[in-house]
C-alpha cells in the first residue's frame, strides 16, 4: 500500500476520522472567517420592514399606495436575500440603510422615501436582535434538548453499571453511571427553563421607540408586535434602547451557564477517559491526533467545550460592562453588545450536540469501573451507615469506629473485619459486632447501591422516580417549543394575509 | 461662637447633614468589620436542623426519644442565637459543627451523635444557602419595589415638566421628567420579575443529597423540604453540590443588572445635578463634604451605586469562574461562592432604597429644563415629523430638508422659519411651506411633548396607559410577595406543630 | 439641485464627512468580514519554518541537502503569501499543516516530510503568536505615542485656557485645558511603559519545546531564537505551552488599562461638548448623523472606544478563565487564546490613532470654560488658602469660615467680601480680614491657576517641568521602539544570511 | 478509652491533623471576622502625616512650632496603634479624619487644624494605599520565593523520577517529576518579576496632588516622597486620583496571574494524589476530613488554591470595571478599589507558603510513577525519532510506521517489534529494521529521558542547566528584595532624623 497525501497529518493509527463538524468545532477560526455581522440580520431586517410598512398604511401614516410599493419592493428584496443575492455594501453603512438605498434605487425616491417614517435605527436594530436571539435561543434550546435525550436514555441503560463517586476529587461513595448521567440531565433541564424563562421576559416588541422618545405620528405598536411573533409591546420607548446590552446579557448568561454544565461533562469525562481510569474511551470520530506524537487521540471536543465556557464568561463580562453607567437614551458604546452576542451564539450553541455525540459514541469499561469501587475506603460510608442502623450506635460513634478501622487498614481501600472488630473495642463498645460476610458485603459495590434509599440517590427506587420526573420534563420542553414556533409560524401567516390584503385594495 | 469639634471635618456649609444609612452606605469598610460568615447562617442552620431531626424521628431513622432531646436543645441554643449570645468558636470550625459541638456538651455524645444521620456538611451547607438567599432576595425585592414606588409617585407629578431626552449625550427629541422617571420603573420591575424567577428556580431542597451521592437510610426529603417552606425536593444529590455557584450566580446576575439599571439612574442624575445642567439638586442628606474644599457637596450615594455597580459585575465573575470545569460531586473550591454572595447582598441590597431617598428628595428647576430645550436643535424631530405629515413630503426628504436648515441656522440651537424656507426651494420643493408661527410652535417644547402619540413615548395618552400598566405590575408584585412570606410562616408554623406533636409523644 | 443619493441617510447638516478610517472604526462588523485568524500568521510561520529548518539543517538534525530544498521551498511560499496568493485550504486544517502540505506537493513528501523534525505544532503555534503578538505590541506603542505627541502639543498650546477641574463631577478647583490634557500624555505614558515590560517578558523562544516535553533530537533553541529577533530562548519547555494564555492575558491587561484611559479621554470630552456645557466641539470628521433626527452630529468615536474599554475586559477575563485550573501540558482550551487576543488587538490597536484625531481636530470654546469657572463656588479652595497663609489661621479654620460664607451666598457661585468678613465675626477671629477686592482677584481663575505652586499642578512653573518631563518620556519611548525595530531587522538579515550560505554550500 | 469531645467532627483516620494555618487557610471566612479596612491604613497614616508635617515646616508652609507639636502628637499616636489601642471610631467617618480627630482633642484645633494644610483625602488615601500596597507587593514576592526555593530543592531530588508527560490530559511523552516541579519554579519567578515590575512602576508619590489640582501652597512633593522611600514624586495632580483604581487592578493582575499557576500546580498534584493514579500522597497535615464520610482526606488546600484563583480573577474584573468611563478627577467610585485589593491580598498572599507545605511533605510513589510510563503508548515519540534519526526516514513517515503500529497494538500501552516490522512492511520501506532490543529499549523510560536533547527538557544536560538559571534568578530576586527593604529602612531613618532634627530646633 503507497501512503497517500491526507488532509491531516496524523490519522494512522485512527480507524475511523472525526467527522466534519468535529473539526470544524475544534479547529475554530483557524481557517474559517466570521462572515459581516449584518448578514445574519437580513431576514429580520425584512421581516421588520414589512410589518412596519403594513401598519404605516393600516394607521394611515403612511398612504396604501406607497405602502403596496414599497411591500412589493421588500418582496423581491426578500427572493434575493433567499437566494444568497444580496450583498451588503459597506458604503451603504449598515443593514438596514442598504435595504433602504435598495429600495431606494429600485422605487424611486418619493416611494422609498418614506420607509423610515415613525421609526430610528436605534429602535430597528433592537427589534432585529430581538428577533435573532430569539431564533437563537430556540435552537440553543432545541440543541439542549438533543443531548439531554441522549443522556436520559444512556442513563436507562448505564444505572446498573457501578462506579466511585468522587467528593475532592477523592472516592467518595459508590455510585452508577446512570446515575451521573442523570444528574448531567437535571442540571440542564434547569438550563432549558432559564432559556424559556429569557424567551418569556423579552419576546415584546421594541419597535416604534423611534430614538428613544417616541414619535408624533399615530403608530399601532400593538400591531407591529403582533406581525412580528412578539406577546406585545414594551411600555416605554426609554427602556429597551438605553438598555441594548440587557437581554443580550441575559442571553449569555443562560449560555455560561450551559458551557459551565457542559464543562463539567467534559471535565468529568476527559478524566474518565484517561489512561490511570482506563473507565471510558472517547470515540475516535470526537477525538483528534496529534502533528508528532503517533498515539495521540485526544478529546478535543470536550477540552474545547471547556475553552469556550472560558470564551463566553468574559462576553458575559463584556456585555455586563457596557451596560454600566450609561447615560439615559442610546449611547453607541452598546452596538458592540450585537457582535459579542453574535460571538456568543455562533460559538456555543452546537456545544450540546457535539457533547450529545461523545456520550452516545462513547465505550464504557465496567469492569474497570467496578474495580476501582474496591479502593480508597469508598464502602466506608454505607459501612458506617449499616453499622450504625443495625447496631444502634449514633451516627457519630460509628463513624468514629470506622475512622479508627480505616487507619489501621491503611493503603488496603476496603475495611477489613478485624480492624473493625479491633475499632470497636477499642471505643469500648459492647454492641455486637457485625459478621465477617456483613462487612464486607456491606462494602459491595451493587449491594451498597441497592441499599441507597434516598429520593435522588442511585438507588433503584430513586433512580426510576429521577427518570421518571426527568423526561417529563423533557416533554414538556419539547411541547413549549413547538407551541412557540408554532406561534411564530402564524404570525408570519398573520402578517402575509394583511400584506396580501392590503396589496389588493391598494391596486 | 466658638468651634466645637464635629465628627466629620466638612458640613459647615450644609444646612442638613446627611443620615446614618448613607454615611455608612458611602463610608463603606472603612470603619466597620465584616463579621464571620457562618453567624449569618446560624438561624438558618438551627431551622434545618430541627426539621432534620423531626424528619430522622417520623421516619425512624432515629429513636423519638433522642429526636425530642435534640429538639429540645435546639430549642434552647434558639433562644441563645435570638440573643445574640452563641458566639462561633473558630476552633470548632463552622456553623455546622459548632452546633454539632453545644449540643453535644448539653445532651451528651449518644445523643447529639445522632444528629448528623443521613447527611453531610454538603448538603446542610447548600440548604442553608438556599435560605439565606431566599431571604435576601426577599429583602432585594422589597427595596427595590420601594424605589419603583417612589419613581411611579414622582413621574406622575413631573409628567409635565419638560426637559432634553439625549442620545449619544446629545440632544435627541424633547421628553418629560415623568417619562424618564417612569422608564426607570419599567427597568426595575424587569429586575424584579428576574428575582421571583430566581426564587421559583431555587426554591427546592437540597436537604438529604448528603454527600452527593444519597444515603442508605430512609429518610423523607418530601418531608423536609415542606417543613422548610420549599416548594418540593431537588431531584438528584449530585446537582446542587456540584454546581454549588450556580444559584450564587443567577442571584449575583440578578443583583448586576439591578446595580447597572441604578448606575443609569445614577449617571443620569449626576449629569443633571451638574454645574452645568443646574437642572437637579441632590438634597444635602444624600450628599458628603470634601476634608478640604469648602464648597464641596458631593453626590456620593450616586457614585458608590455606580462603584458597586463594578463590584457586583466582578463578583459575578467570580463565581462563575468557581463553577468552570468542576468534577462531579464537591470540590472545596466552590466553598468561596458562600463568602461572595453574602458580600454581594451586603454591598448591595441597601442601594435601591437609598437612590429612593435621592429621589425623593431631590429638587427640580424646572425653569432651567425648560430652557435646555430650546436649545442644541432638539427640535428639529418633530419639525421634520410635522413638516413630512402636513405637506405629504417623504420623510426622508423632509429630513433633508431640515438638515440644511439646521446648518444654516448654526449655532441657533432652533430652526428659523427663513432656513426652512431656504432649504424648501433648495430642495425645488412645491408644496406650501408652513406658517412662521406653525415652525415656532413645532419647536416649542410643550407642544412637542403634546404631539407625542406612540405607546411608550411623554405624550399624554401614553403616559396615561405607561403609568396604569407599570403600577399594576407593582401590585402584582406586592401580592407576589405576600403570598411567598405567608408561605414561608405557614411552612415554620407546620414544623412547630409537628415538633410540639413528636414532643408530646416522645414523652 | 436635486438630491443625489448617498451612501449614508443623514449627513446634510454636515459640512465635511467623516473619513473612511472613522466610519470604519465606527461601523464595527457591521458590514466588515473577520478573516480567517490563520492567514495572520503565515508571514511569521513562514520566517519560523525558515529559521527551523536552518537550524535543523546547522545541527546535522537533517541532511543540508534536504535542508535547502525545504528553504527553496519556503522562499517561493513566501513570495506567494506576500502576494496575498496563499489561501488557507480548512480540509488542511491550519497554518502550519498548510504550509507542510504545500511543501509536500512542491518537494514530495521525502523532503518534506523532515520539515517537522523535533518540534509539535505545540510549540510552532506558541512562536507564530509571540511573534505576531510582537508585532501587534509595537504598532499599539506607535499609536499611542501619536496620541501623546498630539496631547503635548495640544497641551503646550492651551496650557493657558482656563476651565474648571472636577472631582465627583462637580466644580473643584480651577485648571487649564492644558493641564487636563498633559495628565492624559501621563497616564498613556505608563501604558506604553506597560507595553514595553510586555515585550520584554515575553521576548524569549518557545521554539524547540516540542509537544511540552523536549526531544532527543540535538536541536539548538539559541540559534532559533536569535534568528526570530529573540533575546533567548525559554528555559522550560513545560512552561509556555501550558501557560499559552499568559502572554495573551498579560497583552490584553495592558490594551485594558490603555482603553480604561482612552475612556476616561472619551467620557471626559463626551461632557465637554455637551450642549449644557458648550465648551468643546468635536469636529463633523469625527462624529456621525442620525437615520431620523436632522440636527445630530454624535461622538461616536468616543463613544466606540468606550464600548471598547468594555469588550477588553471581558476578553482579558476570558483569557484569564482559559488558564485556570490546567493540567500540566498542552489542553486544547487555550486555542481559544489565540482568537481572543486577536480579536483584542484588531478592536483596540487604532483606538489611539483616533482619538488624536479627535483631539487634534476639536474646538474649544475658550470663553465659555472661563465663564463656567466663576460658578459652582470653584474659588473657595484657593480662598480658603490664601486666607489661611495670609492670616495665620489654621486651614481648619479658614475652610469652615470659608464654608458659611459659601452657605451664605446659596447659589451665587462664587463667596462674596460681606459673606466672608459675616462668616469670620461669627468664628470670633480677630485677625484682620481681606480686602474686598483682594476676596474677588482670590476667585478670579487666572489668578488661582498663578497661585498653584505644587509640582503636578497647573501651575506655571509646574507646567514647564511637567511638559518638559513627559516630553523627555516620550523621547525614551521612540528611541526604544526604534531599537526593538532594528533589532527585529538585523535578525531578519542574519538569518537570511544563513539560509544563503547554507544554500551555496548545499549547492 | 472514652471518646473525647474533638474539636473537629473528623480526624481519627489521621495520625497528624492540619496546622491551623491550613485549617484557617481552609475555613476562610466561616469563623473569622474580616476587621474594618482602615485599621490596616494607620500606621501607614501616621507615616504619611509626619512626612507630611515635616515637609510643611521645611516648606514654611506652617510654623515649625505647630509642626513640632504635630509630630509629638503623631509619635504619641504612633505609641498607641502600635500597641492596637487606637480603635476606629465610625463616627469620625475614616482613617484620616479619625487621625486628625485625636489630635484636635490632644493638641487643640489651633494647632491641629494645621495638619490638613495642602493636602485632600484624595491624594492622602492614595499615598496610604501606596504603601499598604508596595508592602503587599514585598510579601507576596517574599512568599512566592519560599516556594520557588522548595520546588528547586525537590526538582534537584526528584529529577531522576520518571513519570508521564501529559498533553490533553493523555499520555504525551515520559518526563520526570523534577522537570515538572522546575517547571512551575518558572512560571512562578515570571510572576516575582511581574511584581517587581508593578513596584517600580508605582512607587512614585501622589501626596501632594491635593484634591486632584495641586495647592497654592510651596510644597516639595520630593522631600515627602523621599521620606516615605518612593523613588521619586509623580508628575501629574490629576493622574493617580483619577485613575485610583490602576495601581490596584495591575497588582489584582499579577496576583491574578499568579493564582492561575497556583491553580495549575493544585490541580496537578490533585490529579496525581487521586486514587486511580496513585502517585502522590498528601500529607495529612495539608487535608482535612470529611463530616460524614469516614475515609476521607480531602486536598482541600490545593481546591481552595484554585477556588481562591477564581475570586481574584473577579475582583481583577471589578477594579478594571471600576475605571472604565471615568470622568476626569476623583470619582467616589473608585472608592471600593480600597477593599477589593485588601480582600486580594488578604485570600491570596499565603497561597504560595501554604502550596510550598504541600509539595515539601508529600509523598511520591516512585514505583507507581515508573509503571504508570509503560501505558497509554507514551513512549511512541521517542521510538519515532530515534528511528527518524538511525534509519535516515523523513519524521512524517516515521510517525506514519508508528501510528500504524499502535493502531495494531491496541491497547497493548507500548509498540511491539512485530507491529512496528509490519508496519515498516506496509509502507514498503527498504531500510534495516531495528533489533527487538532496541524497540523496546527505546521505550524504556529512563533510557527516553536520557536520550532528550533539548534545552528546556527533563534531559539530564538540560535538567542541570535549567536547575542552575532558575536558582540565579531565584537568588536575583532575594538580593532585589534585600535591596528595596534596605531602602525603606533607610527612608524611614532619614524621616526620622528630619524630625529628631526639626524637634530640636523647634524646641
Amino acid at each position: 500500500m503507497k501512503t497517500q497525501p491526507k488532509t491531516t497529518l496524523w490519522g494512522s493509527a485512527f480507524t475511523q476520522m472525526p467527522s466534519g463538524a468535529v473539526l470544524s468545532f475544534t479547529a475554530g477560526r483557524d481557517t474559517a472567517d466570521i462572515p459581516m455581522a449584518d448578514t445574519a440580520l437580513l431576514p429580520y431586517d425584512v421581516w421588520v420592514n414589512t410589518a412596519h410598512v403594513v401598519m404605516l398604511a393600516k394607521t394611515k401614516c403612511i398612504p396604501v399606495g406607497s405602502a403596496t410599493k414599497l411591500l412589493s419592493g421588500l418582496a423581491a428584496l426578500e427572493k434575493l436575500v433567499d437566494a444568497g443575492k444580496f450583498p451588503l455594501d459597506p458604503l451603504k453603512e449598515d443593514v438596514h440603510t442598504n435595504v433602504e438605498a435598495w429600495l431606494t434605487e429600485s422605487l424611486g425616491s418619493a416611494v422609498a422615501g418614506k420607509l423610515h417614517t415613525a421609526r430610528s435605527r436605534n429602535d430597528q436594530i433592537v427589534c432585529d436582535m430581538r428577533l435573532f436571539m430569539r431564533d437563537g435561543t430556540i435552537t440553543v434550546i432545541e440543541n439542549t434538548l438533543v443531548l439531554v435525550k441522549t443522556l436520559l436514555a444512556k442513563a436507562e441503560k448505564t444505572k446498573g453499571i457501578v462506579m466511585p463517586g468522587f467528593t475532592h476529587h477523592q472516592h467518595a461513595m459508590v455510585t452508577t453511571l446512570g446515575h451521573v448521567l442523570s444528574g448531567f440531565a437535571a442540571m440542564l433541564l434547569r438550563d432549558v427553563e432559564r432559556f424559556e424563562a429569557w424567551y418569556e421576559r423579552y419576546n415584546h416588541s421594541p419597535l416604534g421607540n423611534m430614538a428613544s422618545y417616541g414619535t408624533s405620528y399615530p403608530i399601532d405598536k400593538k400591531m407591529t408586535a403582533e406581525c412580528l411573533g412578539f406577546d406585545g409591546p414594551d411600555y416605554h420607548s426609554i427602556d429597551a434602547i438605553t438598555n441594548r446590552w440587557e437581554a443580550e446579557a441575559d442571553l449569555a448568561f443562560a449560555v455560561t451557564v450551559l458551557m459551565n454544565h457542559l464543562s463539567t461533562v467534559s471535565e468529568t469525562l476527559v478524566l474518565l477517559s484517561m489512561t490511570e481510569f482506563g473507565t471510558v474511551t472517547i470515540h475516535e470520530t470526537y477525538s483528534t491526533g496529534s502533528s508528532v506524537m503517533p498515539q495521540k487521540k485526544n478529546p478535543d471536543v470536550l477540552e474545547v467545550v471547556k475553552g469556550k465556557a472560558a470564551l463566553v464568561s468574559g462576553q458575559l463580562m463584556s456585555l455586563v460592562a457596557l451596560g454600566k453607567g450609561s447615560f439615559i437614551g442610546y449611547n453607541r458604546d452598546s452596538q458592540w453588545a450585537k457582535y459579542i452576542i453574535m460571538d456568543v451564539l455562533r460559538e456555543c450553541s452546537a456545544a450540546p450536540v457535539l457533547v450529545s455525540g461523545v456520550i452516545g459514541t462513547m465505550t464504557v469499561n465496567e469492569r474497570a469501573m467496578a474495580s476501582w469501587c474496591h479502593t480508597g475506603g469508598i464502602g466506608a460510608t454505607v459501612l458506617m451507615e449499616q453499622l450504625a442502623q443495625t447496631s444502634g450506635l449514633p451516627l457519630r460513634q460509628a463513624k468514629t469506629v470506622v475512622e479508627q478501622a480505616i487507619k489501621e487498614c491503611g493503603n488496603l481501600g476496603t475495611v477489613t473485619h478485624s480492624s473493625l472488630i479491633g475499632a470497636m473495642k477499642d471505643q469500648s463498645l459492647t454492641s455486637v459486632p457485625p459478621a465477617a460476610e456483613q462487612v464486607m458485603a456491606w462494602q459491595d459495590p451493587h449491594t451498597m447501591v441497592g441499599l441507597m434509599k434516598s429520593l435522588g440517590s442511585p438507588g433503584k427506587k430513586s433512580m426510576k422516580t429521577v427518570l421518571k420526573k426527568l423526561t417529563r420534563t423533557l416533554h414538556r420542553d419539547i411541547t413549549w417549543l413547538g407551541t412557540q414556533k408554532q406561534h411564530l409560524h402564524e404570525a408570519k401567516a398573520r402578517l402575509n394575509d394583511m400584506k396580501t390584503a392590503l396589496m389588493k385594495g391598494g391596486e
